[in-house]
């Protein structure tokens, strides 16, 4: 029986391809590991900023009409079919055999959602084939082809979600996202000078430090999570950082020597928080509350609710603040729910903190709370699930707010 | 019954869609003529000189090898893919409907000739299809899908080409070419100051003018004339152009009204000229000459031959100037002819007369060369077809040989 090679997808985003010199660097990182005897599928993103120009450029031409969604997806899906063939190009350059595919050839079938189109199913016929044929295949990230023929993308940062798909489909050893830092920190460094790289980490956990900070794109981490890839993240320009690995630990050696209770504290600025008082209290208030925010496209996140004595509630919940004074607006001209007044507040932040470790373990949330008492930090709003607790808290005391959090649960040493 | 929409194809040229300006006027164009009741396919490409610029970065890129043709052509598509959104949404915004295609939706089929790919089919129905639905339908010129489902691209300039083959492929009523100049000049204005925009002119008189220096595809003529496409040359810059109409002419009445015997007078500067003395004269000789010329991809161009009375030849044959060293090179070193000198010469031009009114009516040569005797213009080189003459002069008497047959056959007036 031959020995299989390893089989690894490699993603390298946008800033790590901006210029001509990054592109031939990754280009070079790509061979060192084929030189290794590794079958490589590396996917691509668009060089540095031209998505955002390209959108530009269209709303400049599309006037007073905002421009059709369909054309947008064409235009902007246009980034990463300049890039995939320059690196295949550049990986020819230094000698190993490459192929460029769309994210058409690739075999990735979207849905119609244009701007944020979910993958319907990948057909990897084509990659394997060219793998098989001794290619490093090249793949446009962050775009595919809807049944109707047309091109549709996935969505600001999804060319992860590309990578991770392609990773499942053709089941790769593992998926590597290369970034401009060495990996997931423990809390942001700028805030936080004892963060440090995480070794390792579990979906579950690692979907909640996407959603709250860390910039990986959540529907990639879902995807790894429920075909179950082990993902890298690491750095494209520090080639010593070991990075974060991101996988199934719990049944495994690695899971007693890293097991912390608390993985992260993850934090968000710029929150606005929208106070509904007096609301009259009966089963399906929330959801009317919530209906019209969502139809607007404004995400709501923490949702706080306390009823009072004489049987009226106060509802709170949060937005990004720049939502704030449409939410307000729209929520005041709910019809379909009685309340006494409308409160806002804006400047408000988010630390939370992430660990398996805490699920069924009420003492974390007590420890929690104390850290930043003492740290004269005032907690404004409070929620929790298993793996999750989160305070909002003024933004003018976050650093304050972090830094206690992150020593309470001893986060800045292995 | 109910009546027809004027069915057009225009095709915007990168110079004319350099800018976003330049974008935003193309749109206006469109947008007009769609107002008067006419369905629209704008065939457009790249924008100004994107495409180079792409394929300068691909060849820093590739080092020492050269880029593999086929990623070449992922990569000089994008240009085109760019500009269709880009001007589906300018026109848009302008409150017209619009959709783009790429080539590949367009349906167009090539062969896997990458960078000069041949058209084999086209399937039309997507277009058509969106036509019905009132759309302007906006496709990117310059590319097609071939059968193992990769991108090629057509050849330089050939944006012209995709035009004409889908004005054939849904029976249009006419193909536009809008470019940065007038129409096609009977004389290069540059050179002869009389020199006057031609209203009318057959497919094959134009096929020998777009071959002898004006700017047209001669591959789009040729399939304009195979599928009788009626085309219009005009300006972007102009709206007063009345433009040149290139079609079959010969049973109308506008043929009497226009019939002039000589359409045109094009040149052609840089040319270079090889002349094998002493050659031995057998079947064949003139394959075995051009073959290994072909080979090394160099395009010869006039071929005159002489027989001297000891039984050899004398073979003179023209190539561009810049390939005049390497033309010599490879001719010296053919071992399949026995000859006895060679002698190069450069510094040359052509100047030629082009109607079909000349045919069977010799004395239109001796005119051409009694004007340029009378001009003080030495001939090197005479060659003529049935609707052509061609001389080959100094480079440096061109102006006064252009000027001088230019006026012999009276092109400055109607």
């Amino acid at each position: 029986m031959t020995k299989r090679n390893q089989l690894v997808v490699q993603k390298f985003g946008g800033s790590s391809l901006a210029t001509e010199e990054l592109l031939r660097n990754v280009a070079k990182i790509v061979c060192e590991r084929r030189a290794k005897g590794t079958d490589l599928v590396v996917c691509v993103s668009a060089m540095g900023n031209t998505t955002d120009e390209l959108l530009q450029l269209a709303n400049r031409l599309s006037g007073e009409r905002s421009p059709s969604p369909r054309e947008t997806d064409a235009l902007m899906s246009t980034g990463e079919l300049v890039t995939a063939p320059l690196m295949g190009i550049a990986i020819r350059g230094l000698g190993h055999e490459a192929i460029s595919l769309s994210g058409r050839q690739a075999g990735i079938r979207t849905d119609e959602t244009y701007g944020s189109a979910r993958i319907a199913n990948i057909d990897p016929q084509r990659v394997l084939d060219e793998l098989a044929r001794g290619k490093i295949v090249v793949v446009a990230g962050f775009q595919g082809l809807t049944q109707a023929g047309d091109t549709a993308t996935l969505g600001r940062g999804a060319s992860d979600l590309t990578a991770v798909a392609i990773a499942a489909a053709i089941n790769a050893d593992v998926c590597e996202i290369y970034t401009d830092v060495d990996g997931i920190f423990t809390a942001d460094p700028r805030l936080v000078p004892e963060a440090r790289v995480i070794p390792h980490i579990g979906y579950e956990e690692m979907l909640e430090m996407a959603s709250l900070g860390a910039k990986m794109n959540p529907r990639s981490i879902e995807m790894a999570a429920v075909h179950n890839v082990p993902m890298l993240i690491t750095s494209t320009f520090n080639p010593n950082a070991s990075g974060t690995r991101i996988g199934n630990f719990e049944d495994t050696d690695i899971d007693m020597e890293i097991s912390k209770s608390i993985t992260g504290a993850p934090t968000e600025r710029s929150i606005g928080r929208v106070t509904m008082q007096g609301v009259e209290d009966r089963p399906g208030i929330a959801a009317s509350i919530m209906t019209p925010l969502a139809e607007a496209g404004i995400n709501v996140d923490v949702i706080v609710q306390n009823v009072s004595s004489d049987g009226l509630a106060d509802i709170s919940f949060t937005v990004k603040e720049e939502n704030l004074v449409r939410a307000a607006e729209i929520t005041s001209q709910n019809t379909d729910v009685d309340f006494a007044s409308i409160a806002t507040r804006d400047g408000l932040a988010k630390v939370s903190v992430v660990g398996t470790g805490m699920k069924n373990s009420p003492g974390y949330a007590a420890r929690m709370f104390r850290a930043l008492a003492d740290a004269g930090v005032n907690i404004e709003m409070i929620t929790t699930s298993e793996i999750l607790i989160t305070c909002i808290v003024e933004e003018a005391q976050l650093q304050a707010a972090a830094n206690a959090v992150h020593a309470e649960f001893d986060l800045g040493t292995v």
